[in-house]
Order: structure tokens, then C-alpha cells, then sequence
């Protein structure tokens, strides 16, 4: 018998895409599911970058340059100039999806058997990139009790070894929606420099901050030769499909050898680009209308989940996610009963188990994450979902 | 200081982008560069499938399933039919150019130091995803006197060790154009059957065959389950900047792990994928032009090559590549010089040295690959070039 790799054995299947046959066999039901499940938004792409694409007169489809076509690249120099990034178009890497761009910061900067940490609860997908490039996780905890801001450096030292090579981070931060302050940025830098370890910094999600400001890994001085930033498209235009990312990154050997990584897989997809390009060009208000959206959005979904009976959901400062802690026995076990074995007018709501986002085995129990990628009404009829769901689920404890 | 990884070091340059400086500065001093270097074909992309993408009412680019879209790999289920291959929408999983499948199949089916062989010369960047995915290439010599023919079984025999786990082959091939017989291919299965090793077959060039019938490795009875196909559809519908590409396995473990790799990174190109989807329905005749092209500038090309004084070309029976050898010291020098120090009539050619396309060094010194992807009357002023070219070229030798 032909045997599959280890990696591929060991590969952690997605923590959502469990529940997914669950939500179509309520669906078969005739039950309408509001997904809170998946950080893929319902705001509407720009006509205006989708467009470019439908009026592209190419003839030949060709390679571009592997690291993008470099008016792209020029073109984005702009734009993380107007969010303060001062960067050159040589350090800038067009990549398919931020996803390519965190696997090849893990190729380019991690060997087989190194560490990197993570402040968990974190983007799970973190963990098969590792896997792929042979890498080992090492979460610490935050906690929801302090709205899940930065661990206490203490706790990073702690489990820094010989082995510990990068941290990786994300702010505004997926799951938790946690916006890292300047301060918790400079602890950060410390840390980096102290251990020389460098920081892999996703930041997905920089336009959506709402109670503070943003603050880039790029923006802190002095740390410039530590860090990979990786970023994506697919959040801030709503264009989650183009598989459009970048890594960023102003140390020289890290750009070069990511470059071969880059140069065997030829290049990133050729009409996305195109979109991104055009994206450069929209007016700077573009982003009001999704942010004031998204707030709005937030505002509610904090209300409604604090308002019900033992939920306790600190504010997120940033992207569209909110994490609740809620008076249930296990969150998979909850949010499958949701879908298998409850419905309220109907209706029922999918939610992602928080034990998918946390390293440490047995975190996250009673934690879910919740995505606002539903307009208002539908999130106020998803809350009134859950607030009876709450009262009837055999699993219900007394927080 | 910090350093970038091992296989950040190790991994390879690409063998072709070497020479990019040399044809820049040609262009810049005036003189024109013919590029038979890159297999970067100049057909035209069937104006349909980019009508497809024009002509998009989509109002949100959404991730797509990790396997991608179900109506696209539906539609390819038709496709392979037509090529007499008999699989299901669900052994067919949507990757990143064909790039990502060959990728997806190292990470997949071998461990960290385990062995691959490949005939060789080889596409280049195989050693780029091993290199990634910590696997070795163990290469097998074809040599230009058999018209890089299938070396003989033996020879796979010899390199066969506990750490061998699977054979890449690419038919017909990138570099050399050389099509697999179906005896060729049963002998492959012999081979795989005896020794339990997985088959890799790149068959990103099936439409371009010319004096032979193409022969999959999903055509091969009994070996199904040691099969894993890498595809494209870069070079069938001159498309190569989509980044479309497909892994096709009938080995439900080697999917299923497959399509943890593929849910990490979410989604494979969404516009690219409504380009591959209208290209179902190209008509049977869409490949009559392009392959007829092709083949009367394989024949242009071999003649004029053999009719030269001392080289000696093998006539490729697929893929628009020729390999030649030529009456040159070094080809990497031959290469160079080409672009920096000859002309003729103010034109020149840039060529890729076989160097690049061998593992044993030393291989390849008197060798070039030619990618005819240029016009009959750009070809025929191509090859006045290396006529005048081997005339002159101070490291002439008498073969």
C-alpha cells in the first residue's frame, strides 16, 4: 500500500469546514442559517477594480514578473504610503493570497524543527502553513478577561528556546478582533531585538479599525530588519477570490530568498492584478462606507451578545470579528446542536467553535467567534437566535 | 544578526532568469533579442474565455471551495473525457497553476528526505518545490542520441533506495519535447507497481502532440491508484498568467490529504477559474490552429537546426521545446555571449543553456533548449542568427 506523507497526516483539517455538512443538512431542512462562521464579507467588491478586468484589453494572458507586475508594484508604494508604511517597489512581493505570503515567510525565514510563537487564540490556518514547512506553533495564552490585548512579555520568555526563530501576529487580529496599541508594539520590538527573532505581521485588516489607531510592525522604529509583513486584498476591497496578497518587507536577504520561492511557482494571478492595481485608484472615501458599515455592525452585535443572560463579549477594536464567551458546556458540541438540533422562527445561526483557534488542547470551550459579514437586520434576527438558543441548550452552565 | 533558512540558501536560482541582465542591456544598446528562452507561448488566449471574465455580472469576488468551483471541476470532468481520461468531479482538485499541484503532490505523498526520479534534463523547478518541501531529486540521464527516449529501466533500478518514493515524469516533456510511447508508460507502471511508488505526471502540454498519440498516466490500467496528474491551462489555452492549474488522483487518501493543503490557503484564483470554466466550451476545433502552428514551426526549427554545421537536434514528437546540441565549449558562456557580445543584421537571440535542466553537473555544457513560441518569420531570422552565431563564436569545437 502506498503510504501519504506524515504532514499530510498530521495537516490539521479546517476547524469550520467541520460543521459545513451539519449546515447543509439544516438547510435540506428548510432552516435558514445566518453564517457568522467565515470572515468572507458580504460588502459588495468595487464595481470600479471589477470593472478594470471586464475592460482589459490583453490578447495574451502571460507570466508576469514573479513578483508581480511592477506598475503594481510602483502603485502600491502609494498606497502604504498613505497608511504611513514608507516602502520601496523592490520590497514589495506580490503573492497569491496573504496565504503565500505567510508560507513564504515560514520557508525563507524558519528550518524544519524551529519554533514560532503565536499570542493564541490565533488564525487557525497558521498551523498548516507551519505543518507544511515542518515548523512547530508555540501559543500564548491572552485571555478574554483582558479583552485578549498582548500576553505579558514574561510569558513569551518563558517559552522562547534556541528553537525560537519568529513571532507571528495579527492586528487587527483574527479571531479575536484585538487591535495591538503602540505601546504592546514597542514591547514587542523589545522582545525581537533582545532574542533577534523576527516578526511575521498579518495585517489583513489595517482599514478596519475602529476605537484606535492603527499600528503596522513597519511603524515601529528601529525593528525594520525584523520584519515580513504579509497582506492581502481580500478584506479591504472585499475581494477575497482574487487570491491577491503581498509580502513586505525591507530586509534584503529575506526579499531575495523569498524571491526563488517565488520565481519557482512563476507568478501571482495575472487578472487579479489588474484588480489590484485598479484598487490603488479609488478615491480615498472608499473605505467610509464599509468601515461606518462594519461599526455599526460591531456596535450592535456587542450590544445584543453583553444583553444576553452570562455572554460576555469585550469590544473589538478592529476587523470584523468579535469573540464570546458564552454559558455553554463545549462550543463544538454547542454550535453543532445549533445547526443539528435547534431553530428559532425557522432560523438558526453557524458559529465557529473558538476551540479551533487555540493551541493549548481544552482552551476555548466555552468561547465562540462570530464574523459581522451580515447586514444588521439579518445579525439582530442571528441574535435573536442565539439569545433563545441559550435558553434551551442542554448544555447550558451558570457562568 | 538574523539569517534566513537553510532551504531559504539552498534553494535554486531560476536557471533561465540568470541571463535576463545580459538581453536588457542588448535592448538597450539597439539590438533586437528574439526570445526562445521562456516557454512563454505568443498564441493568443481564445478571446472567449477573457469574454467570460468581461462580461462577469459577479458582485462580490467570494473565496471559492478549497477544490474550487464544483460547476468548474464538473465541466472538467467533461474535458479529461474528450483526452479519454475517466475520472470524477470530486478526483479533481483546482490548484494554483500547475505549480500548486506539483507542489500539493510533494507535500502530500513524501516525507522530508525522502526520494524523487526524474529523467532528466527536467523542468527546472522541480528542484524548487523539492527544495521547499525538503525532498531530493534523484535524476535518471535521457540522452540526446535515444531523442531523450525513456532511459532504461535498469538505470531507475540502480537509484532505487528505502528512501524512493515516487518517479516525476513530464510528457510530452519541458525541456526536451520528447513524447512518452505507450510502451514507455507501461514500463513506468512495471516499475511503480514493483518498487510501491507514486507517479507523478506533468502533462501541462497533452494538446501539443504531433507525430504520436499522447499517452496519460491515468490511461495506464492497473496503476490508478499510484497516480497522481499535475495539469494546467497555461499552455493549452496560451494562458499562463491565470495561475489555473489542477491535481487529478484517484487515490482518495492522497485527495483527502491534498485537500487539507488546499483548504490552508483557502481557494485557488476566482476569475481564473471563470476563464477555465468557458473554456469547456471552446469548440472541438479551438486546438486545430494553435497545434497546426506549432507544428510547422517545429518543422522549420529542426530543419534549419540540423542543416547547420556540427548540431544536432532530435525532432520532439509534443510541447513546443527542442532540445540541441550544439558545437559549443560551454552553453552557459554560448548563452551570455549571445546577448552581450554578437549580432546580426542588429539582432541577436536569447537561448536557455540545458545546464539548468540537468541534476548531474557537468550535464548539458553543449545543449540548448529552444521554446518556439515565436512566428515562422521571427523563428527563420532567429535561426540566421545562430547560424552566423556558431560561425564566429570564439569557443567553437568541431563535434
Amino acid at each position: 500500500m502506498l503510504a501519504i506523507s506524515k504532514r499530510g497526516e498530521q495537516m490539521p483539517p479546517s476547524p469550520i469546514r467541520k460543521l459545513v455538512p451539519f449546515a447543509e443538512a439544516a438547510k435540506k431542512k428548510g432552516i435558514k442559517v445566518f453564517h457568522l462562521n467565515i470572515g468572507q464579507p458580504d460588502i459588495e467588491t468595487p464595481p470600479a477594480i471589477l470593472d478594470a478586468v471586464r475592460n482589459t484589453d490583453i490578447k495574451v494572458l502571460e507570466y508576469s514578473h514573479s513578483a508581480g507586475n511592477e506598475s503594481y508594484r510602483r502603485k502600491l508604494v502609494q498606497y502604504y504610503k498613505k497608511v504611513r508604511i514608507d516602502v520601496s517597489y523592490d520590497q514589495i512581493m506580490i503573492t497569491t493570497g496573504g496565504s503565500e505570503a505567510i508560507m513564504f515567510g515560514f520557508l525563507t525565514c524558519l528550518n524544519p524543527g524551529d519554533e514560532v510563537i503565536v499570542p493564541e487564540p490565533f488564525y487557525a490556518n497558521y498551523n498548516g502553513f507551519a505543518c507544511a514547512a515542518g515548523v512547530t506553533v508555540v501559543p500564548i495564552t491572552s485571555t478574554i478577561e483582558t479583552g485578549f490585548a498582548l500576553p505579558p512579555i514574561e510569558d513569551f520568555e518563558k517559552v522562547i528556546t534556541a528553537k525560537t526563530k519568529a513571532i507571528i501576529i495579527c492586528s487587527p487580529n483574527n479571531p479575536t478582533g484585538y487591535l495591538y496599541s503602540k505601546e504592546e508594539m514597542y514591547k514587542l520590538k523589545e522582545l525581537c531585538l533582545k532574542y533577534n527573532l523576527y516578526l511575521f505581521s498579518d495585517e489583513a485588516y489595517r482599514e478596519f479599525c475602529y476605537d484606535g489607531d492603527y499600528v503596522s510592525a513597519l511603524h515601529v522604529e528601529g525593528l525594520e530588519q525584523h520584519v515580513v509583513l504579509m497582506d492581502t486584498i481580500s478584506k479591504r476591497y472585499s475581494a477575497c477570490g482574487a487570491r491577491l496578497g503581498a509580502l513586505v518587507t525591507k530586509n534584503k536577504a529575506v526579499y531575495d530568498a523569498a524571491m526563488k520561492f517565488a520565481q519557482a511557482r512563476l507568478s501571482p494571478p495575472g487578472l487579479a492584478q489588474i484588480m489590484g492595481e485598479a484598487a490603488i485608484d479609488l478615491p480615498e472615501s472608499y473605505f467610509e462606507a464599509p468601515k461606518a458599515e462594519y461599526l455599526s455592525r460591531r456596535n450592535l452585535l456587542v450590544r445584543r451578545l453583553n444583553a444576553m443572560q452570562g455572554v460576555v463579549c469585550p469590544n473589538p477594536g478592529g476587523a470584523f470579528y468579535a469573540m464570546a464567551k458564552l454559558p455553554i458546556d463545549d462550543s463544538d458540541k454547542f454550535c453543532q446542536w445549533l445547526l443539528e438540533s435547534f431553530s428559532y422562527k425557522g432560523q438558526t445561526l453557524m458559529l465557529a467553535p473558538a476551540t479551533g483557534f487555540y493551541g493549548t488542547p481544552g482552551l476555548g470551550k466555552q468561547e465562540v467567534r462570530l464574523a459581522y459579514v451580515l447586514n444588521l437586520t439579518a445579525l439582530d434576527q442571528a441574535m435573536d437566535c442565539l439569545e433563545e438558543a441559550l435558553k434551551v441548550y442542554p448544555g447550558r452552565t451558570e457562568n
